[in-house]
């Protein structure tokens, strides 16, 4: 038992779930994509099951060959959210938009917006872009790290300053005195940095949770002192519990370098599980979902990850005694060793992949006990203050995770057993900020 | 009777209503503004009355003082037409975006959602950008004209490009086969301009009326250029019958000038109707609404319409027979004659601004015959194909223009009795399109 519990987020990336081939799942809607109804349900079920809010990824481009796979990103972000906003009481609702391609008061409207719709519930992952096809989208090229970071910044504060451009006290409504607003309370915040600028102010009253959370996601020095400045939740993406709590280290020091508490600050793990009544069923389940994947290259990936030059023609059967011997986890992929010791089990290699040791969360496939263990593991030694729930199918999954695997965390301690209030800031015990921060030394403001 | 029918919009412009003091009505909703609820019942009365669209008018900007005022613009649109997507079955939905601060791709994409979320009723006002003041929102100033509207074009034709992307017969779904989509029907659009460029696809497929509706707004040569190769719909702003029928013919030459037919183009006048049981009701009502109205300012410029120098001090009186013997309407404000006539009636200097002759719509202040009748009279002599009904305060105002006005108008041949068909190009009588429009031959394609 611990006195900290964990952060939930459930994750929808694309229309049908975190495997390429959930669309193809029995019983899954076909629509999905486009179909509002289905996303509503989901998020429903993830109210039911009192997680802290839904999380959607983006990048504003194709990066997916829609021959055999979903695409990986939704339809649009911000009206989704906005639709579920409507047919939600109580979760989060957070998604990604890009600093390097998106106008900061276009940006700042619309979360802001999301927030009033949602009664206080939004959230922006604020994250620069990298890839090129999607700077190609906006006729441009991905600029230089340093620049792409200098540039995110300064959003980043122009966001927040249009937020707080309407002070907490501005609206009247007196009715008797003719006054609608104090003007003196309405200010344009004059914010001009090297790369974006606005005057304001953004005529949006505050939310019931005063503005919009930030979130983070992206490594490196760059992202870490992003994260360090503005964020109350960061989206990490470890594969071991070493690795995890080294990443939830540097985190908390760049939290405290940026003046903050690092409690303040939650750090989410993505994770892929595979809910089934056996391990067995699991692993059916996700063969099944491997259908639309290119098995040939991954398997020859999966050999250079443990040292042996593996092909296609042994998918079906297991690693001889002569391999197992020779095998050596690769330094260069942290998922190696693991990839190593479910081979040594004896599966097939097939069955080796379809337990997700080259997925870009770590998976357990297993029954829902399988996965609290997996979930209290990890939050027990400090790997992270919660998860991202990267569900492989939302059309079961949502449902198998809410109604399985929640009662489990809950009966454990290590859930809440229902939300702590109506906003966001609330359910992730995310500090108050209204406008900027204004421990920030180092303001966009000319 | 006609054979043809009118089109009708009716505009949402800020959270209360046309009128600047419509938030103080009493029966109002003070809250509305951030109220998501009172659109959708508002929404909801329009669909009641087979309105065929909704339109959303917008700046990015706060262009209005807010001590006695509410904003003139909706928190933000596109949320706000997502929202009504989902309670709401027929109607369409417009908004405004600029084509001057906002990244084509972007536009193409939220337009494309919500017109798959709104199973193809959603529509595109594409507008220049003129206010500096909106423009110093994204830290730029407002480009010379040309340039302006060179970048519309182009805008204009990558977001059609990029809804055409996806094309109509590239979604497999076929789960046996293993094939989500055709990827050799899902290729970039590679369009660049001077001022904009996208490489795409797009990843959203079409919607059940192929792609979202363009609409136009804003005179001139360019506008009209504009209007003439793209629009399906058009929003004007006349005062006068005669005004009406040159900008239509205008209008309808542009079209044919671009090589479209005009009938493809509906026209909508701008119409501020005040709906009451009798004309003095109607009036009292705006008297109360002008309340928070700076009526000094506005007898002084009522005095330049008329040619006499008029102050505060007879706001409470009519013309004297002097006054009326030295009127003579300006030839600088199209509005003057009606000024000047209702003057004539014998009104109090109040009374006659209360008349709306000084508003940015012609007004009607009366009974729902009243109203019926002048649009009658309208449509009947070409002035227009319909009308973008701007009421005074949406509370009551949806309500009294459905249940009222719109009966009169259907038992008169002039209105539909039900929608064509479920969605906004039937409704709107509007050509088939997807992608870009085959006859344009200036494409923005390098």
């Amino acid at each position: 038992m611990t006195s900290r519990q964990m952060i939930l987020g459930m994750q929808f990336s694309g229309g049908y779930g975190a495997a390429p081939g959930a669309w193809r799942l029995p019983g899954a809607n076909l629509n999905s994509y486009t179909d509002m109804d289905q996303f509503v349900r989901y998020a429903q079920a993830a109210e039911r099951g009192k997680i802290q809010l839904l999380f959607i990824a983006d990048t504003p481009v194709l990066d997916v060959d829609l021959d055999h796979h979903a695409p990986h990103h939704m339809i649009d972000p911000l009206l989704i959210l906005t639709v579920l906003a409507r047919e939600t009481e109580r979760i989060g609702l957070v998604t990604t938009a890009s600093t390097t391609f998106t106008e900061p008061y276009n940006l700042a409207r619309q979360f802001k917006a999301l927030d009033v719709i949602s009664n206080g519930r939004a959230g922006w992952n604020a994250v620069t872009t990298s890839d090129p096809a999607a700077a190609a989208n906006f006729g441009a090229t991905i600029p230089p790290r340093a620049e792409k970071y200098e540039r995110a910044h300064e959003v980043i504060q122009i966001v927040q300053g249009l937020w707080g451009s309407w002070e907490k006290d501005a609206w009247l409504l007196d009715v008797d005195g003719k006054r609608f607003a104090d003007m003196d309370k309405i200010q344009p915040v004059n914010l001009q940095g090297k790369h974006a600028a606005s005057r304001g102010p953004l005529p949006i009253p505050p939310s019931e949770q005063g503005q919009p959370v930030i979130f983070q996601a992206g490594g490196g020095s760059y992202g870490l002192e992003l994260a360090g400045r503005y964020a109350s939740g960061v989206y990490a993406n470890p594969y071991t519990i070493e690795d995890a709590r080294a990443q939830r280290k540097a985190l908390r020091d760049a939290v405290k370098r940026a003046g903050r508490d690092p409690d303040e600050v939650k750090m989410l793990a993505g994770f892929m599980p595979t809910i089934a009544p056996s391990r067995q069923a699991a692993l059916e389940r996700r063969r099944f979902l491997d259908e639309v994947v290119d098995l040939n290259q991954r398997v020859r990936y999966l050999g250079a990850m443990i040292g042996l030059p593996l092909g296609p023609a042994q998918l079906d059967e297991p690693l001889t005694a002569d391999q197992l011997a020779d095998a050596i986890p690769s330094p260069h992929d942290p998922r190696s060793a693991r990839a190593l010791e479910v081979a040594r089990e004896g599966w097939t290699l097939r069955d080796v992949l379809a337990h997700g040791v080259i997925d870009y969360h770590p998976v357990v496939a297993g029954t829902a006990a399988d996965v609290a263990d997996h979930m209290q593991q990890w939050f027990e030694a400090g790997a992270c203050d919660g998860f991202s729930i990267a569900i492989d199918s939302y059309h079961d999954g949502f449902d198998a995770f809410v109604d399985q695997v929640v009662p489990i965390l809950q009966e454990r301690g290590l859930f809440h057993d229902d939300y702590e209030g109506p906003t966001l800031r609330e359910n992730l015990g995310a500090h108050e900020q209204y406008g900027l921060d204004p421990r920030l030394t180092r303001p966009a403001r000319s």
